[in-house]
């Protein structure tokens, strides 16, 4: 894979990464949850496409790792709301210390967040400090708008697409436009940057959420079925409530409808997975995640660059788009 | 009071300070909390320091509002952990809404600190961030140096004292740094004002716990005999079990061991207040509260400005000194 060179140098860095010493209940829990592992997305979107531009990628290191110190200090903090045992497998802060520590580890996680994203030259800090807030303030509210769905039951579509742009995507083009920010391209293709990121990661979500339901349990990381078993309002549920009628419709109602604990999930999970399956879910969420790469990857073939300059990124785009985990 | 117009200043900036739109359940609670009041302490030190080398002292009011935000996100986190139900009289935020929503525009907070913090000169940019970085980092790693203090029997003065220097008397350094680095000061002179304030928050927490016990309950805007109630472990509490010997021993202990609930806590309020007096504890914090104050206004003094340019902030440090609520 031509962006192996790029994980290698980002997972180097966050292992000479320091967050603070003192006392070690603040920082034991950055570097415990930094430890953990997961693809190194962002920073992998923001040294590639610093590399469409310039071959010293590795002055954007830091930054890159700014993104992914502050994509796990949202993890942290979902993780306190959602009431989620574990992460990656292992046991999320807050059950592993508790949840005062994970707030306030959190909250020192996004100063350190700030600290990295410094190492950019002065002239373009405020134009990169004032992208990043707009870009975390929205992951924040994409986040509000998720809780917010769970006590609704007239979700549309728009609102959820929207509610994964907030959360997830703006933060996957903020990514990419900071890699082409500090490598000094111009407005317009930084701009082409974000849509190529925010499209990619409207789509990454989608496939994410489709994972949930029809991924291989021995690849996907997560316990699939989760999204059915807490009556999660993905585009999939979405769509199906759109969708199913007459006996299908009240086969759906019936497992939305009962209370938790006092069912056979693996049934559910079965039950739930056939609907999606009757109705043509999979699908219509398959063409829906295209959709959106082809946006994302129109937007990469748009940027003024050589093809063979673009050869890692896009190596690296349709690995995302492939992945089964 | 000559400081009078920077207060109105300031309290009209924040009016105005728009933090986000949508949803409402995230900025709402922004809103509410900045809402409550406060002495506007710190915005107050920015601006009186940015007086003390130009005129135009209000081009600092932005970011001296982004410490206030940023001292208020402390409180809206602080009060989570502490399951405090009440603030400046009011019902805190996790109280009024939920601990998530608590979580989460308290994060978003510290994004708008930081937002507000750009409205400098790009060239002073990357020194202020980076202060600021340094200084939030400190007030998180004092909350959990407090946190732990808690299941602690063995904290020293020392400890103490550090303590408080993180978690409230760095900020109100680096409140009047700021204003220093924005009017344009060389370093020596702005470490001449981060003493200033870092003492005078030592003065003022020690001043805030001799208050804690011995403040008139009409001007105290807290509940007088908290401390001693939560058996925190202040500068008294330290100082009292160092100096306590035989019966007065005894009778401490005594209070300090009977279980939540099990008490009359005015009876406690009066029995170890009583103990303190007898110890000459209130004398003892007095005097040390005065110490540091002293080297606060020492380094006021040896400050490179005219004496009449010294005038409002001098006068509002004496405000400090004095002040019984």
């Amino acid at each position: 894979m031509t962006f192996q060179p790029f994980l290698e140098a980002i997972s180097k860095q966050i292992d000479n990464t320091i967050y603070g010493q003192h006392p070690n209940e603040l920082y034991d829990p950055i570097r415990y949850i930094m430890s953990l592992g997961g693809k190194r997305l962002r920073p992998l979107l923001t040294t590639l496409s610093a590399n469409l531009f310039i071959d010293d990628w590795q002055k954007c290191l830091k930054p890159a790792i700014a993104v992914e110190v502050f994509h796990n200090f949202t993890l942290m903090h979902d993780d306190i709301m959602d009431c989620a045992p574990l992460r990656r497998g292992k046991p999320t802060v807050h059950e592993k210390w508790n949840a005062n520590t994970a707030i306030l580890s959190g909250d020192v996680m996004l100063v350190n967040a700030y600290e990295l994203l410094l190492d950019v030259e002065t002239a373009q800090l405020p134009r990169v400090i004032k992208r990043f807030n707009r870009t975390a303030a929205e992951v924040c509210e994409g986040q509000q708008l998720d809780m917010n769905f769970e006590t609704r039951s007239d979700v549309s579509q728009d609102e959820y697409i929207d509610m994964i742009r907030l959360k997830t995507s703006v933060l996957l083009g903020f990514a990419m436009e900071l890699g082409g920010m500090i490598a000094g391209a111009d407005e317009t293709t930084t701009q082409l940057l974000y849509d190529a990121g925010l499209n990619m990661g409207l789509g990454f979500q989608l496939k994410d959420d489709l994972l949930d339901v029809y991924g291989d349990p021995e690849k996907f990381g997560k316990q699939v079925g989760g999204d059915i078993i807490a009556n999660k309002k993905t585009f999939m549920l979405i769509e199906a409530l759109l969708l199913a009628e007459g006996e299908t419709k009240e086969k759906l109602d019936y497992w939305l409808h009962l209370e938790q604990g006092s069912y056979d999930t693996a049934a559910k999970v079965a039950a739930v997975t056939a609907i999606y399956t009757e109705l043509g879910i999979d699908k219509i969420a398959e063409s829906k995640s295209d959709e959106f790469f082809t946006k994302g990857f129109e937007a990469l073939h748009n940027l003024p660059v050589a093809p063979e300059r673009k050869k890692p990124l896009i190596e690296f785009a349709e690995f995302l788009v492939g992945r089964e985990s």
